[in-house]
């Protein structure tokens, strides 16, 4: 708990840093954020290389909007590659395929944007910075496609430093620090968090809760996964979610159930975490509490009422439901069957380049689960009934099947189904 | 103080892992590693990635000289880029300068071994075993430049991945693992540690001995610099490093210096933190010490004695040093002027491309130090006879004059001293 | 983080125990809690005693307010001394005061109560069992003369276990785990905090939060207070505690304002920690923020009001403020010059017992403090306006007077006061 | 690593506070080391109890041997209860055996002492110094039984505060400080280690030691046990702490050999902690290493060579033994089978107030241990020759066997033996 001493010391290291090497000469390190960050990728960022990094840190942080795209449009157009040195570099090549020669091309083809990068993370919060960097630049992208090269410049590098090896994995609980808690309450993205009771009840002995962390931004985790310990696979949400829920003991229970998992940082979109963390939560639990035997989603299945909508075209049950599902209604009885059908097939077969529709199918599918069963009113909140008239589904994993349904999946467009889903199909 | 436990945790949770993915084909992950190789980066290291990882971790430890040598092979052979791919992606890049097919050229330079890298990373003790990799490979490159691109390619990702910005600076003491503290004694490159109780000396409370420290390595310092607390500028080293000097109190300390500075990883060679060391302890140590204003080394000199043999040649004063100077006989007050006046010109004049010859001058100056005192009698170890005639010197870091002092040395190869060493070559 | 699985093993360990030590013999160790209690201190207890002990408390742990009284009243009756053996080891003592002799009356006079507490504390949660054992006592006593040995011995001991010299001081942060967190929303006795958001505002950058910690308690805060760094003596309260109040630099600060100290554990009744925690606050702000000068409390004067009222029979001012004070009416201020001397009155001059009546001002004052200012509207809460006209004081901590203020109080029972405090005396 | 910082600011917390405290009057905090404790039990040490006890630490600290002997009489003479008090007290609760009459007895036996070692305690090393006291106090005992009631009083003292509960068991290894790990070096009491490669084979992966530490001494082990993971039981202990010893794999052994325990503070001579550190470190190696189920001292039998030359005198064989044993002599085979006799009967049957004379078997048997198997030539140290003869005994801890055994050694003082050793009397 010292660490409030400690930060405060970190921080006047920085300022005596900056002041120490910034003293001399007509170019304050407070100057204009284009010039400090020709600065930094040049000869004074040799020497000085923290304060100005520093400095990029804090005038990036100052911006507005507007501001903030001039600055991604400043790096699209002078912190690119040279154009004619990449033919000039490939020209070399093609004569002598020598190494000397690849590595220039390779260099050459390398935005300077790239270097100018590594050397903000040099600052304290770089890395924080650089995450919130791209989560700006994306929000910008969808109408600018000149940022594109910028953003795949800082994808490259957040990927590569946010490798799996370098990723904390670590248990969350009532004990972790508010400034963790309070991000939980804000990044759950499938059953949210009414405030800290809510969260409470997540964390009892009965729930686990994991994320991965990345050192160089301590108070933040990536992604986050709740579990609920239960006996038998569950197939409904809103008991696990209930803050009144009685507390089981989890020397009781049989099976985990995942039944939410959470991306936080907009910021690493498109680097992928998921499937490296529910398989160490697996580990981990395996470790902890032998007695339990059985790993499975509780999920969400986002776009069944799209689907069926568009399907209502040519099918009736699927116009029905699209229309006027609604899980109070003596109707819905009525519906169960064809809907419990039509789920089976969108989840066996609506795909989309060889893959399903679905976006949660295809994750937990690509990660080598299996689709097990498909539950009636298993969300009966206001999104399950919007989203998928109360269905969800759980997705099985079972260590020994994994890699053989992965490769089934990736190889052959295979999805493994318990043949409870499969006969479904049938009906 | 319960790593042991969470170690044999983690141990486990991995070894179970191993288990739960490989236990299903006919290809068990304990087989060849070049398969294993090929298995990672392909689409079984999308499922299974963590378990195939682990596995070549493992695989590599148990590989003898000879065997590493032909993984090197492997890796320089069959995991390097394809040249027709790369100038098709030329040519389409020459034609249209789009960023899909920038993106597709950069793609085609870059090995496969960097995504096998990556992915090696993965495992635990991952990133140690890429840099134990890299130095055993360093080893064998001097006659295998058929080597240098798979060392090109190790040599880019962790000078990726060591970035300043995921370094931590902690200082060391009596109080630190043993696991650490052997490794200081056996790294040490500049004034040997002569076991623990000389150890035990220079941790004491007028000494500070701070190191670098990268997240995924955490018993291993990067580089470590030995700091002694004095009044005035120390001019001699013997008595900073025996073993019963006298504690002096810090507080009546006005000078930091630098005694020793020793990188730790021969497999991050030429991945430099020297110079973010020194600022930063020098940072540190302004904060704990606000009396401590001078910041200087006390460093060798090891290029002397060999310059002075070659000097000899035209210059009597340096034929005779370099033949028969002894600290012990009454000769070596006669050569004192001479010696010092020669040291002064190697020091400022002995250039190599523009740069000084001695490498801790290039080092040190490259900063932006300047050469404060060349000191008589500095260093009378056998090393310090044999090296620079027992000569020793002190680089002063002004914080307010780093920046200049860089810049003119980078970009005019001017070298900062003061006026006293200046003078000397006058005599 | 691991605390979670570094519980379960301690856990886990302690059930081992307990079966292992308790398998053999016809009284299993989940027996009666009076028998166990008796083999505790017994020859069992020699060989099992951690294992009785956790029993002790897990029986302990499931008793209802019945059973406790009957368990106290047990205690009372079975645990005590043996007045014939006091009887006659004081006339041993009388003839003969070898050490020999006053040790075994000093053993007889012990209550072998006090080793049964002993021994409880052995086990896990040993600690919080006899403060919670103590807290229920608490309660019981009042109409219970007799139980007032059992307390007696518990507050012994517990005295020299949380002797100062045992406690931790911590920062408490937003960075501070929610288990701690939790307990300042319940415990603060002064403003009561409303919720997370509430407290997240009470721990930001402007303020201040320290609480000791012992040991054996770690997620138990004893004792905490909440300190606002302001510019000058603040007045008022509810400018401290806005949930929307602005975040002020503290490097603007000059002063720290102690505007709430709240006890957390009822079993630890009697013990005094808040003079030792604020004159440690003091000693840490000075190191953390040098230029902070000023240390003062802004505080309640809870027993004013009531006090007036016993006035009022005797003085028409204070009938009248005690009768209908209300800040909103424009009756107010022309109560003011009456309030503020009757309040400096009640301060400076009511006293019990040689000291003053109001109990917060008996505990600053006991601290060495001096009534600094006394301020109008200071407190417009029901709670202000209810207890003390919306009086507040500020208690000035001037660490070059403490020693001299606290003998003067204690030794003639003078009262440390500013001359502005002193002359509302006189208007 | 930030202990550095911390421990610095801490201290200046201190100074701060002795600063504060003592400039205002006559007396300053320097000043004489009895007035200084009369002043800390009085009113002043109200006030200024911390900085009067850091003076009251730092004075005993600079006292030489001579000096602290006048201190201790001094705290003989002032500092003990007032025997005329007693015996009014006394005669109070004979006429009236009411509570306060009680408390007013226990109050007037406890010496004021007691009241300054909790106040002293209250300093930074508050609680180091105290048991550094009482073993500066031991020292001196043997010749001045006057000192003993101070003796008395810091025993009753520090027997409470380190309490079992108050102790965290910690797994020791070569991770652990170095400040921690020249204690073990230092305090080893059975098998003398020799250095620090000594000191690190005994850390490795087929070894465990574990260790008390009270918080308020963190770099101190109040007691330590060595454990070695074998397959079967040792029966030499040469073997087991060979430098060179080959590593085994701690997964393939069955039994853990507990073949040192060393207490470390003198200063709490008297206050046992064995007992519960062998028990802790069977539940805690039960839960590490499931595999392992025996757990087994390999122990000195210190006193047996003395007791033959006793026997000697009517036994011609323990005669022969205790005159001329040597392991290397031809003779010695010879020897074996009467000297297994000799020792059986030695720690089976040698008693001294109804408990074997022997310490090591003591305090076994007094834990509930039983003697396993006598070992020939188990220690051919020269200790072993000198002590023992070579032999080496194995007191057996079977967790479901301890109390039954403990309960019939402490009641009728049976000891428990396998029936090999019974077997061997009958020889």
């Amino acid at each position: 708990m010292a660490t409030g001493w400690l930060n405060r010391i970190i921080g006047s290291i920085a300022d005596q840093g900056r002041e120490l090497f910034a003293s001399r000469s007509g170019r304050p390190i407070g100057g204009d954020l284009a010039t400090l960050c020709h600065d930094l990728i040049g000869e004074r960022g040799e020497a000085s290389g923290t304060a100005l990094a520093r400095a990029v840190v804090e005038r990036y942080a100052a911006l507005g909007p507007a501001e903030r795209l001039a600055f991604f449009e400043l790096l699209a157009a002078q912190f690119g590659p040279d154009q004619a040195a990449i033919l000039l570099a490939a020209d070399a090549y093609r004569r002598d395929a020598a190494l000397a020669n690849l590595l220039k091309l390779a260099a050459a083809t390398e935005a300077p944007r790239q270097e100018l990068f590594r050397r903000v993370n040099m600052a304290p919060d770089g890395t924080a910075t650089l995450v919130a960097m791209r989560e700006h630049l994306l929000d910008l992208l969808r109408d600018r496609p000149q940022l594109e090269s910028v953003d795949a410049d800082l994808h490259h590098l957040l990927a590569s430093w946010f490798n799996r090896g370098f990723l904390r994995l670590e248990r969350i609980d009532w004990r972790t620090s508010a400034a963790v808690l309070e991000k939980l309450i804000a990044y759950e993205a499938v059953h949210a968090i009414e405030g800290w009771e809510d969260l409470r009840r997540r964390l009892q002995d009965d729930r686990r809760c994991f994320a991965f962390f990345h050192p160089a931004l301590p108070d933040e985790p990536l992604i986050f996964v709740e579990v609920a310990l239960t006996r038998g696979i569950a197939a409904a949400v809103q008991p696990l979610i209930a803050r009144d829920a009685p507390v089981a003991d989890p020397a009781g229970a049989d099976t985990a159930i995942f039944y939410s998992i959470s991306n936080c940082q907009k910021g690493l979109r498109g680097i992928s975490f998921g499937n490296f963390l529910i398989k160490q939560v697996v580990a981990d639990l395996q470790q902890e509490l032998p007695q339990v035997e059985t790993f499975s989603t509780l999920s969400p299945i986002p776009g069944l009422r799209a689907w069926l909508k568009k399907e209502g075209r040519a099918d009736g049950d699927a116009a029905a439901a699209s229309e006027r599902f609604d899980p109070a209604s003596p109707d819905a009885t009525v519906m169960k069957a064809p809907l419990m059908r039509l789920c089976a097939r969108y989840l066996l077969q609506a795909k989309k380049d060889g893959k399903p529709v679905d976006p949660v199918a295809r994750f937990h599918l690509g990660n080598g689960a299996r689709v097990e069963r498909i539950n009636w009113l298993g969300d009966v909140s206001a999104k399950g009934v919007r989203e998928s008239c109360c269905l969800m589904v759980n997705y099985l994993y079972r260590p020994e099947d994994i890699e053989r349904n992965h490769e089934a999946y990736a190889n052959e467009g295979r999805i493994a189904a318990s043949s409870a889903v499969r006969g479904l199909l049938k009906e």
